[in-house]
């Protein structure tokens, strides 16, 4: 049996992650966190039976402490030693932010394998969270559904024949609208996510298409390869997961239908497919559309590109300022197209840092952060 | 530099080759074969300097014999002594027919790699073809666009996690029709593939969707699955040129432009993919559509997996006896859905032989089909 750790069981891929070691007969759950859900840690505690429960609220922490049915129950500060203690092998971090950062860095640092949902990890520090993870040799699994099927596209090609990657993008709220008829969209019209429903953070970020700059970023990260290679595609119904196109001109598409619980059980069971109900036929969809990203209607592609190509602390201010430009978006202060301008100009105000610390990454993030909401 | 043989270096698949080699800085053609153009094989003499030219025509081999521009002029006879006087790193056989098979066999059993793309050999004595290859350890690489898809898309995973095989077909001339429909459509509509000009031979076999029974066949004699394992499915566009689907349900695409060249190219460079123009861009095809084959309507796709699972000499029947059958329907002796009729009965008349041998299936095919021929 495999000792698999859960940072961020409470959340969407979390409870997935749980899903996928219920029904899986080689993974084990170690030690899982949650924020403050004592409810959900007993639930889980009762099925799984693990050997640590994190809880990562202070308060929530002093009320439910010590063991509960063989359980011990610790607080984010032990994780570190938890992780020293009890070998596992594999953590799954599907804690938001910053905070996610935290954790995949202190993870790599302590050569743990990490199965990536944690966005911050190579958007706002990738460069070194990559260069630690290959001198320590540890493995970063992506559990981003266009970043695994990037991951299963390449299974057995040679990287460096890679010619470019379409990441396909459902394209959000505002997928076939112009910028004049954008201007003006409030979030509540944001919010309807033509395909699904997700956070609100995400669902604006949909819009946006800044989802789809993050996932640049972190493809580029995660398998070295220049940002110029990225070439978001909308493609309605999400069905190519993402494709990589060699320089032969041949295609390597992942397909499948829409689905979390996929590219987590492909990570945690380390590329090993094992008989799932979650079939995918050709003919039942009938049909497939797609067209190109309007880069001036959604100028936050070329807002990626710019931060990724400034490098250094440039794309933790993307992150941030975009956090906090949508924030501000979602509760009315500001306009659609501010995202943009907010995010453009704390790129003119910032003075990167090379080799910028992990201290120096949260500091950077913190302060944009409040400094934009601050001035509304 | 690695010296490659191509045999039917006048058809379009050899002229793809010859490009291929044209443009390759690793190959070199050491041989190849025409059956009758002595102008063509002067004209590849001239550029390629290979070592032998191999005529298959005795009385065009007559008159063009002895050694011309350095290189020297065989008669197929000539061809296996040529192979073992001379290593190559592969032979490209293209050659169609019963003739291809007998070919392959040869090079199989000489323990030459086979970049194959005569249908015969894996279709009328796939089963021995691939017993022999693996006792020999010779490999059999795939030219067919189907099949080179299948290939690329197995890359890196482990087939025994293939739960189906999404094999894409145009559908052929009468694909949005019914039995009703078609049931008086004469050769000369059948001809008129509507995506691209092929052979009548093959572009019937596409009307009929034969094409794709011999292709599943095929699929599951060279990567040694189960028939019930192979789908056609109807993509008009043909840019899928078929996916894997993996039992987690995950689905592994090859993608691109149609092309004859790179599954050639990929074949005889052994995977190894070099820089071409032969870009494919999802926004710029804009549409896939995707349909169900109707196995009534098209009952060759159902007497293709008969033929497989009684096996023996059976597929043999089936090709022999689609070959006559469509000869006879391009002279218009027949009725479409005769072609169906006729393989059928051959079926019912048929004694399989077990574990036949080369000259059986010679003698079986020639027999299948004179006899239909006659009869009409």
């Amino acid at each position: 049996m495999k000792k698999i750790g859960i940072l961020g069981a409470s959340g969407s891929v979390g409870t997935q992650a749980l899903n996928v070691i219920r029904s899986s007969e080689t993974l084990e759950l170690e030690f899982f966190s949650v924020h403050s859900s004592v409810d959900k840690a007993k639930a889980i505690i009762d099925e799984f039976h693990p050997a640590y429960c994190i809880i990562t609220n202070k308060d929530v922490y002093s009320s439910f402490n010590g063991v509960y049915s063989n359980t011990t129950i610790c607080y984010k500060d032990d994780l570190e030693k938890v992780i020293q203690e009890n070998k596992v092998d594999m953590v799954l971090n599907s804690v938001t932010g910053i905070f996610g950062l935290l954790y995949t860095h202190m993870l790599v640092k302590n050569k743990v394998d990490v199965a990536l949902a944690n966005k911050e990890s190579l958007v706002s520090y990738g460069r070194e969270i990559m260069r630690l993870s290959k001198k320590n040799n540890v493995s970063i699994l992506p559990v981003d559904s266009e970043l695994s099927a990037i991951w299963q596209s390449l299974n057995g090609e040679d990287i460096s024949k890679v010619k470019r990657i379409s990441l396909t993008a459902s394209g959000g709220a505002f997928r076939d609208l112009t910028r004049e008829q954008i201007v003006h969209k409030k979030a509540s019209e944001a919010l309807k996510h033509p395909n699904w429903s997700m956070g609100a953070k995400i669902t604006i970020d949909s819009a946006t298409l800044i989802n789809k700059g993050f996932e640049m970023i972190e493809t580029a990260m995660l398998f070295d390869l220049p940002i110029e290679k990225m070439e978001p595609v909308i493609h309605r119904e999400s069905y190519v997961h993402s494709a990589v196109h060699f320089i032969d001109g041949s295609v390597i598409a992942q397909i499948g239908q829409p689905s979390m619980e996929l590219p987590i059980e492909y990570a945690l069971l380390r590329k090993n497919r094992v008989a799932r109900d979650r079939d995918f036929s050709f003919a039942a969809i009938a049909k497939m559309h797609f067209s190109e990203v309007d880069n001036e209607t959604f100028y936050g592609i070329n807002l990626a590109r710019l931060a990724y190509r400034k490098g250094d602390t440039y794309p933790a201010v993307f992150n941030a300022a975009n956090d906090a430009a949508v924030y501000l978006y979602l509760r009315d202060k500001i306009a659609f197209y501010d995202i943009e301008e907010i995010i453009r100009s704390e790129f003119d105000k910032h003075h990167g840092i090379v080799n910028a610390r992990i201290d120096d990454i949260v500091a950077i993030q913190q302060e944009v952060y409040n400094k934009i909401k601050e001035r509304y």
